[in-house]
């Protein structure tokens, strides 16, 4: 099976596949990522995830992956930082508490008459430890937490501010490997 | 309090404490980090860890911090790898199983009058999910492994083994790095 899509322009989703010798294609998917009203935080991490496997479509007889990163916050979901203001607030807000990190993956499995979708939620507990204002403000200096939800990337300096996670790591960095790997073995993807 | 020393070479603890603007100065201790015939894992990584603070002497009025990281498994230690056939042996030890991670952490707080040693252990649960010998030796090629305990980096290429963890990060990547704040702040090095 070599038609396999990553449907993500995510580096760190395309290096955690790199690690396990998985090359997909890298077919980003364009589209509107915006929180319904009222949308609660996995069943819009899964709607994202499967319209993006859904949007990039290379054909028949195809496996498509997409995926999708939130963080969870007193049942609040907090996206991708609009600006180095707005970062600053979500990494304040989070600063000492407990958050949760959903991300939902979606596999389109085409194949000559079926068409299926086979899809997954993991989260994880983070805990950050309690920083200043200051601290945070040398954090977004760095660039890092600009295209990222919740504001931070867990594996540049943005893991200098994790103190505790409890589940999935690879579902914090933006992809649960193990259970993407599962998937893919249903498809035949991966052996 | 400007006379703060890092007893380690390791890139990855100067990069936690560069992410929480600590620069220290770099003292590598150079001593023998063997471990003793049926010494524990955490007295073994205390012993060296204050053994690193020691030996790494800046003279009076310092704070020296030392640290040494292993990983336990079974309750038998598993310290760096030889060469690459032993990185290969451990990391075909830990896939698919649960081990602990342990960092000891050790201050030597010297001022007139006084000689005083600070010291923790944090450990934190790391499952790695299951991979095949084709996997790590193509991690192994990478050159991560070969300076690190356990022979895998969670920052690197490695963190793609790692399926859940339970408790501190930063102790993984080498560093507890709020346990590490809350005796810094003891000393004064940090406010």
């Amino acid at each position: 099976m070599s038609n396999f899509v990553l449907a993500s322009k995510s580096p760190r989703r395309r290096a955690l596949l790199a690690a396990v010798g998985l090359e997909p294609r890298i077919i980003p998917a364009d589209i509107d990522e915006r929180k319904l009203p009222h949308e609660l935080p996995i069943p819009y991490a899964l709607r994202v995830a499967s319209h993006k496997a859904i949007a990039s479509d290379p054909g028949e007889l195809s496996v498509v992956l997409g995926a999708d990163t939130i963080v969870a916050l007193d049942g609040e979901t907090l996206g991708k930082a609009d600006d180095e203001q707005h970062a600053e607030e979500m990494l304040l807000r989070l600063a000492g508490r407990t958050h949760v990190v959903h991300t939902a993956i979606a596999l389109r499995w085409r194949r000559p008459g079926r068409d299926e979708m086979l899809s997954d939620v993991v989260s994880t507990e983070v805990r950050f430890r309690a920083f200043s204002q200051e601290e945070a403000r040398r954090y977004i200096k760095t660039g890092d937490p600009m295209d990222k939800a919740g504001a931070y990337g867990i594996q540049g300096d943005g893991g200098a501010l994790v103190a505790e996670i409890r589940g999935s790591y690879t579902n914090v960095v933006g992809l649960p490997l193990e259970e993407t790997l599962r998937l893919l073995r249903m498809t035949g993807v991966v052996a």
